[in-house]
């Protein structure tokens, strides 16, 4: 009846979108910094934000519009480079005129302009230079991969690579496509981090149904990873539908193939955010197993992915457990030290808090190839939680010394 | 009446104490790495532990020891170089024997010999070594500064100094004297970490006493510096009274003047250790101003402290608040953004949330100091916390990203 297909490498275009870039000089590199998306009309959208106490203006005008347009979204206009934050009632004045203008140039109310910002926090984003862009970037937009690939060049700020991904599924009612782009390497931790994702379908559904749907795939995806531990005030996750497909989500095993193929887009841009973390040289699947709770599991999990002496040993591809132990002792979990296992690769390195007999040169080599696995067991019960990581390496310092300088 | 003399490296030496130091070879670099005190009899003691629920043997079998004596220890026997923990039932007999032995050739009980270990975590101690060189370190003992001295640098790890800090003062009954010695540089946190210190006076004082006074001092000054944020699992600070001058601390005035000293060497030696953090170029001293309670202060505090990109800026002298602000945002505490206001140095840099006009050249000259100011006030409250970190350097990740390999 229903035939999901995997992208490795191709994308998939859903109905309903065009996209557009431009270079509008906010960035001094000359590079791509603004982004559009035109969706098309009754297209319905969900999202979720930073939960950072400091918001940037486009966060909060984000969200108003989505609760006075109640969920409907026709346009989304990104820019990289400024994150229009912190600079008091310039931001949201700012805001506003660029998405006022944008509508005005493509016929669409404000209030349906959904607007995003990333880049350096406290200077004042450079209005005129947008406003000169949008025509330009508007005449220019279009329904192919090339436009949705200079689209998520746009949107990148210390990003090396831009990142997509897509899944097509068919139910007896069509063809339904989620494709999803994302920006993202450096403040990257669990609830959302300088972290832009915007996904794009054309299923038929409604703003409820979106919303559901996109907290059950961050919660398992974007908010299991880690890069610094750092949370920014920008972080947006955009869904939007266009219904284009003529597929809705009516039927259970409709909802369920697309709830799947969402958590597949939103895994595929999760691992690529942390593959392309700031200075990282290697990437760490932490499986957090036999805890008390999912809130428990994921509670270790964080402790073991911020530590420093874990990330700098991670860089050094040393199979130093004891600092894995440390940081686990000091989640603030009561975990019995006695009854705490730790494997890197498939080797047991750590047996019921204390060392065991093992191959370091082995577990050295696991731990120096560019994607490795180590396993926690708490012996507590029967949670657990898959948690994606990096290694803290002297280029994230160096990268992060001089930003703004 | 009273007369408090500090002592800019003067180092002072308590009455009822014999310090010592030997090469067991547990370090591969065979520099010291095993230290003793000897402390009067009558010596009454206090310690407080790690937080960490991952703990090493010697800080299990210490807290048993005072326990069991009452508050009497004796005898302190430290060794570097390796953490004694998370090796199983060895780290215990290890321990244990280590502490009969000494006690034998001292003519103690065991149960008034503490014991200490830092250094790497998951190897077995070598505990022949160690008990081969109790006789010669037993014998070289003394009371000099030269004793002092050699013993502290018995208990380094990656320090690059040792860390000392006395205070004298006289009262109507005498003088008294306050001794602190410390090691750590790296698992530099609140709710200490890879930090030892030892701190020995002659007032005399019931263990009760000790354990009021040492928690009091500990709170304003340990646990409120930080380097990387983990925590250790040997982390250990034991406060020796030998009584032998005389003095008591029944008046409320001998009380304050003997609790202000002990802050006081604590304060120094917790500047001291956070000034010799791995790889750090830049003490930054953190002032939370304006908070609803002190625990609220601390909370922002760490989580600012914490921040990989706020101590990346730090290395980099680069004074970019936009990162303090998202630091502040993200602690939990539910501030208002409009209300948060960020001073490095004596210049404010943001003003309610917002950026305001100030000199950047300036305010770079400021963090390149080795001593630096920063000052957030948040506008909800009269509670304040003064705060001592650092900023993150490639040289902490180079030092801590090959150990143990």
């Amino acid at each position: 009846m229903t035939l999901s297909r995997r992208s490795p490498g191709k994308i998939y275009m859903p109905q309903g979108f065009s996209f557009s870039a431009a270079c509008a000089g906010i960035k001094a590199s000359e590079r791509l910094d603004l982004g559009l998306v035109e969706a098309a009309s009754g297209t319905t959208a969900a999202a979720v934000f930073t939960q950072n106490r400091v918001v940037a203006a486009p966060v909060e005008i984000g969200r108003a519009i989505l609760a006075t347009s109640h969920g409907r979204i026709r346009a989304v206009i990104v820019n990289s480079g400024n994150a229009n934050c912190a600079t008091g009632n310039h931001a949201y004045l700012a805001c506003q005129q660029i998405c006022r203008a944008a509508g005005r140039l493509l016929g669409l109310p404000s209030e349906e302009v959904f607007p995003s910002s990333t880049g350096i926090i406290g200077l004042p984003l450079p209005t005129e230079k947008i406003l000169a862009a949008l025509a330009t970037l508007i005449s220019e937009r279009g329904a192919t991969k090339k436009h949705v690939d200079l689209f998520t060049r746009a949107i990148m700020t210390t990003d090396t690579r831009p990142k997509l991904a897509s899944v097509r599924f068919r139910s007896r009612k069509g063809t339904v496509t989620v494709l999803g782009v994302a920006k993202g390497s450096g403040m990257i931790h669990p609830q959302l981090a300088t972290m832009l994702v915007y996904l794009f379908t054309d299923v038929a559904a409604t703003p409820a149904e979106l919303r559901q749907l996109l907290r059950g795939a961050c919660e398992q995806t974007f908010n299991c990873i880690s890069v610094d531990g750092d949370t920014s005030t920008n972080d947006t996750v955009l869904l939007l539908a266009s219904g284009n497909s003529g597929v809705r989500l009516n039927q259970e095993s409709t909802r369920k193939l697309f709830a799947d193929a969402l958590s597949e887009v939103c895994q595929s841009l999760a691992q690529q955010i942390v593959s392309d973390g700031e200075g990282v040289q290697h990437v760490i699947r932490l499986s957090i197993e036999q805890a008390s709770s999912q809130k428990e599991a994921l509670q270790v999990a964080r402790a073991v992915a911020h530590s420093l002496l874990v990330k700098t040993a991670w860089a050094g591809a040393d199979p130093n457990w004891g600092r894995i132990l440390a940081a686990v002792g000091s989640s603030g979990v009561p975990i019995n030290s006695d009854k705490v296992s730790i494997f890197i690769g498939s080797q047991l390195v750590c047996r019921n808090g204390a060392s065991c007999r093992f191959d370091e040169r082995r577990a050295h080599q696991h731990l120096a190839k560019p994607v490795c696995d180590v396993r926690i067991t708490l012996q507590r019960g029967l949670a657990s939680t898959k948690f994606l990581t990096t290694d803290l390496t002297a280029d994230y310092v160096r990268i992060n010394a001089d930003y703004s300088t």
